[in-house]
């Protein structure tokens, strides 16, 4: 593959490898032998942690958190995934996802998983709902002003609250 | 706990700790070190897998698979979590799972977790769909008719086909 | 199985299912799906993950440590496991540690897991080097000394300092 | 970093990252989310699920195994690791690994994990004992010769048998 892993790709990186609108953020990686179950496949949970781990450098890129001492405690709620293609050893994938909705303190999150190619092949598709909460004691946490704006700008999500 | 590790629950054990209709299966373990994650909590992902060691047993005793050489290949489409109450380590819970409702050669299943208790408390629930197909070559796999009988017998379910 | 999961077997428990001395102290459990790897058999990593859980109530049982906010930081040095039959689907099996030998601020324990039978089926066995370290700053912690009598009444170690 | 991941790095590659003979053969990739445990840090079994990501393509590298349906059955006798240095999220890491030595139907294999420096800093290391099989049916399957060459040539590894 032609793509560097683990690095941000934009917009016009993924139309290049077959990735069509609206994704805007993709992270590449490879399938280990660790992530097959006894049926020689990806294991469901897999692409789970595979959205768990593009989390991490999207938050951060849109300025929802800095994972330091004051962030917010980012809490999941709710995830889901449907399965559309078997995966195996060794495949070079990426993983797309953008914000598709936000209130005032949670938002709604929208993944794939995709083979690249011309086109790419979806592989799975998913999604999650995750909360912000004051890191100590109790109460939620607004999503900071300069992420519900890179959600909008660079999602082109929908903001459910004023 | 005064509850069996690993073992059938049936209706009434469970309804002695806390769990309620319509729930008549479940099986009982406990948090383990190596499914807690960064933040000491139970990471998502290991509900999924508490679903999917549900499933083995569960399906084998609604006479749906023996996982013997001719047993259908039994395919993960679709999955969901819903997350309740943080859990952590060496928590014991309950899984309880049933069929919802099911088609030719497909079904949907719906889970819960517990701390039992007067009453139990629900710490996340999910759902799953599983698709039935031939072991070599392409196609479905129909159902057993026994399975059909066990899922409107013993879970309620609803049947979406004749 | 009649033996208990996730419940401390002392001494005699272990054999009457065929486990020899020197071993006093061992916990069931039963393989997960998800232990599986695309072979079909259990993984090298599962057999170090049931040592990990192994630890956590057994050094608990010996007083080293209440997992409290005073209590050491536990920090694994080394680990081995020679594995010696392989393991399937659903086994039900027992985890075997004890302490073999120590020293001020450290200790080497032993591990092994069986198949329970007459005689048990020893299907891998490993070991590991535990650090103690002060749990704020800098510099070791003594093993308490209720923990090194443990040590020596329960497990029969070997003292390496006075 | 500006080392590729998943990419086989030879021995100047290396030596730029600043890690020293005997290694001629490294890895790179990046410490995950989901290979943290509740303490924050990379769980001990994360290392060895890096060395054995790291066996699959170097073995196909050095003409043991194409991994085919001819290919002989791979098994792990023995697994040993040593943790030098606690490693955190996000990190950039290299794992070396080299053949030390062989038999006929066997071999044991070194590892190392690097941080890449002037000098790179070594984080833990490791080993393993390998057994070939015969895919079906009883008995041992020799090295191929073309295998003990590259283990001599390569690794320069000491030929335990003629």
């Amino acid at each position: 593959m032609d793509l560097p892993y683990h690095t941000p790709l934009p917009a016009d990186r993924l139309r290049a490898c077959g990735i069509p609108a609206p994704w805007r953020f993709g992270l590449a990686d490879r399938v280990r032998f660790g992530e097959l179950d006894a049926l020689g496949h990806v294991n469901h949970t897999a692409y789970l942690r595979w959205f768990e781990s593009f989390r991490l450098p999207f938050l951060k890129a849109r300025g929802v958190t800095d994972y330091g001492p004051n962030a917010p405690r980012l809490v999941l709620k709710q995830v889901t995934c449907t399965y559309e293609v078997e995966m195996g050893l060794g495949l070079d994938y990426v993983v797309t996802g953008r914000v598709s909705r936000f209130r005032t303190t949670s938002f709604t999150m929208d993944f794939a998983v995709w083979l690249p190619g011309k086109p790419a092949k979806r592989t799975a598709h998913g999604g999650c709902i995750v909360v912000l909460l004051n890191r100590e004691g109790a109460g939620r946490f607004p999503i900071p002003q300069i992420g519900r704006a890179a959600f909008l700008a660079e999602d082109g999500a929908e903001a459910e609250t004023p």
